[in-house]
């Protein structure tokens, strides 16, 4: 079982900023960041992973958005590059999109990023989703989203090419000669493509893992069918366990297709867990916790997440139809389900999908968080999970002192890091250099 | 006196990475550079500096660049941030493009910056000199000189806007009410200008020093009168103290004329010192390390810094005529300049500008290195300097144990760090917020 940490400020419940145990004012403060960090790597998490949106988390309107705890955060690449100087085996993972950024920028971060952590980075490939963003970057309105993934794909093609810039013993170092690398091996990656042209080479060779860890998260159509080509990690929105049964069988067949191996991708749902002594004392953290969510950021976010918006309708009344939007379609389609199986009110969904943004909580005692957990990687729903802790840091100390030494006692997860790259810890083979003369056995 | 140390991989001497005391393998190890900046922090350095480029430092021939030291390096946002972690109170200055980044994205990354490092981030404001930038954003050519300059301008007054996004007392984190800010306290900037529409707000308030440092570097027409509107420092290049009496009264000026005090703008040229126990010492460390620079890279380099290719003329013959470039004007002037003050030769030319990249080079005991940066700033031709030792850690580690304990015994530099930030540091009060309602005393 593989476990990302998935940091989010002080929680990640929408109304976790105003649990009285937590510190709201610590959200910008790097120190705080560091301690959940080697708090995670006691837990011999796989990774840290971080979102990230180039415009505001959430609602669009100030007094609403004044609400949630999503005001403030910071840069993800510059955080985990702070975090990589006080941890030594835990993965990086960051997001950056490929809608308002350029490949050679991309590369280049976490190119330095893995270099810095010595073979850690990962790269959450997205498409931005919120229109807001394209005001940030001089656009007058936000891409289709067949066109974003058709620019994402271009995108990775481009950041993978300039991570192989160099091949891995194109370096010599020769102070007696005074040759610093055999020019041989540099390689000008020259693409020309219908949205990038970039010639290279990169400043950056290949690090220990030879490249970033490729993680995404789009469920949609052509978010699966870039994955099946590109991802080593999938990071998927499910709340049940048949669909992610067959989301999973979906990834595996479509990778295979994609002339890769059916177990070359990680798929990791986010999973919210809610921990006490007993059931109760879970679902009382819980009901506690929905209780501080204020109906109009509920009815607000509920709206973003279906792309309509719900305030003219009853609280107490039916989801109305919502057409298929522009933005997050995976995602969409998760909290739409949901709704129509079980017959939700407006007020019944947002408290289920709001807290945790779409994603599936676990209430229960330490033993039944890891009941289900094995239950999803047993039944071939997922191959791990990206843990969204309530709070923070009490909710991650309670599933690294809770859950994760019961899945250790049963062996299912590590006790101890087997290497010290992202790639070790994920299981994930050092991709070969694609320049590299390569003898047969060395094609995996 | 102010002192910022230039980082730049093993030393900043073009052949520094052949000297026999340097292990060119660490030029990407982020452990090396972090020992780096503690030993700068031993030095009270006021910050550190690190230059930028988005594509090859030097030439762009890889055979030619194969035997230079310039082919690696970490991105500076990335392992600034890891430094932050490990370092306490010097300050943290990268180099950002304005001609291929996007005013949105520096501004989050300098911002995050300043928070992960409690109020030490600065940063380099330069325009693009290396047409090879171009070719990796999808350029087919390199913008005009001027038209970079009017850019950068709008770039960082978009920047500075967004830095102001929230006021200081905006944020309420009041757990109770729910009320995360006071919405009436941010401020989209809603910035619609020739080059950029950019809407704002930052998910980053103001840091402890208000509002991250700005440095440039141009001395061109365009560079001066930007820097005389916009710069906190300027980071000059600098032979001749008599030039650089001119340059730093014709900055104070040109701040008055902009609305700012005289000594707004802290003037410090860059300096690489080569210490010895003795002169000759000194002399002969200097001559160890020319004889180093194969002629193949002089030439190449020294066509690079004139604009112009030289390898058809005679090395011993003189320097021919040069027009002005679409490149560094500034930098370009200060070589031709001091070719035709000096009467050199292609070789001598080259020996002189080409290891420190144009800086000025001092070669002596600690007691002549500070002599001569004293003289600098008790005549007026700087308000500090910016260290470029010749090795790493070596060149730092003499002058940080040799000359800082001169110029602090003789009170010309501090014996301890009077504040926290950046500011702190080179003495410039924090800016107040642009929507703060001011009480007449608080505008400085």
């Amino acid at each position: 079982m593989h476990l990302g940490l998935f940091l989010n400020g002080v929680g990640h419940h929408i109304a976790a900023w105003r649990d009285p145990a937590v510190q709201p004012n610590q959200v910008l403060a790097a120190r705080f960041y560091a301690d959940i960090a080697r708090l995670a790597e006691r837990g011999r998490f796989d990774m840290l992973f971080l979102a990230d949106s180039n415009a505001t988390f959430g609602p669009d309107d100030p007094a609403v958005w004044s609400r949630t705890g999503a005001a403030l955060r910071l840069e993800p690449i510059t955080l985990l590059s702070a975090l990589a100087m006080v941890t030594d085996h835990i993965g990086l993972v960051s997001t950056a999109t490929t809608t308002y950024s350029q490949p050679f920028s991309v590369a280049r971060m976490f190119a330095s990023l893995d270099h810095i952590s010595g073979g850690r980075a990962g790269w959450n490939v997205v498409t931005s989703s919120a229109t807001a963003e394209a005001y940030n970057f001089s656009h007058a309105a936000h891409p289709p989203h067949a066109d974003r993934y058709v620019r994402a794909g271009e995108f990775i093609e481009v950041v993978q090419g300039l991570w192989d810039s160099w091949e891995d013993d194109a370096l010599l170092y020769d102070q007696e000669s005074g040759r610093m690398f055999d020019p041989a091996k540099l390689h000008f990656l020259d693409h020309k493509g219908p949205a990038f042209s970039v010639r290279g080479p990169l400043s950056l060779p290949r690090s220990p893992q030879g490249q970033p860890v490729i993680v995404e998260a789009g469920q949609s159509e052509a978010g699966r069918e870039l994955a099946a080509r590109t991802a080593d990690v999938v990071f998927a929105v499910q709340q049940d366990i048949e669909e992610a049964i067959r989301l999973r069988a979906d990834f595996r067949a479509r990778a295979q297709r994609a002339g890769r191996a059916a177990d070359a991708i990680r798929i990791m749902p986010g999973v919210l867990p809610v921990i006490g002594a007993t059931q109760d004392e879970a679902d009382a953290k819980l009901a506690a916790m929905q209780a501080l969510i204020h109906p109009e950021i509920g009815v607000k976010t509920l709206s973003d997440l279906v792309g309509k918006d719900l305030s003219d309708y009853p609280l107490d009344g039916p989801l109305p139809d919502v057409p298929v939007t522009n933005t997050q379609q995976g995602r969409q389609r998760v909290v739409l389900d949901l709704a129509r199986r079980e017959g939700l009110s407006i007020r019944q969904l947002y408290m289920r999908v709001t807290g945790a943004r779409a994603h599936r909580i676990i209430a229960g005692t330490p033993a039944r968080i890891a009941d289900e957990l094995e239950l999803w990687v047993r039944e071939g729903a997922a191959d791990g999970f990206n843990i969204m802790p309530l709070t923070f840091p009490d909710g991650l100390r309670e599933f690294v002192d809770g859950v994760i030494p019961i899945l250790q006692a049963r062996g299912s997860f590590r006790r101890e890091y087997a290497g010290t790259t992202l790639r070790d810890n994920l299981g994930l083979p050092v991709p070969p250099h694609r320049h590299a003369a390569r003898a047969p056995e060395a094609a995996i």
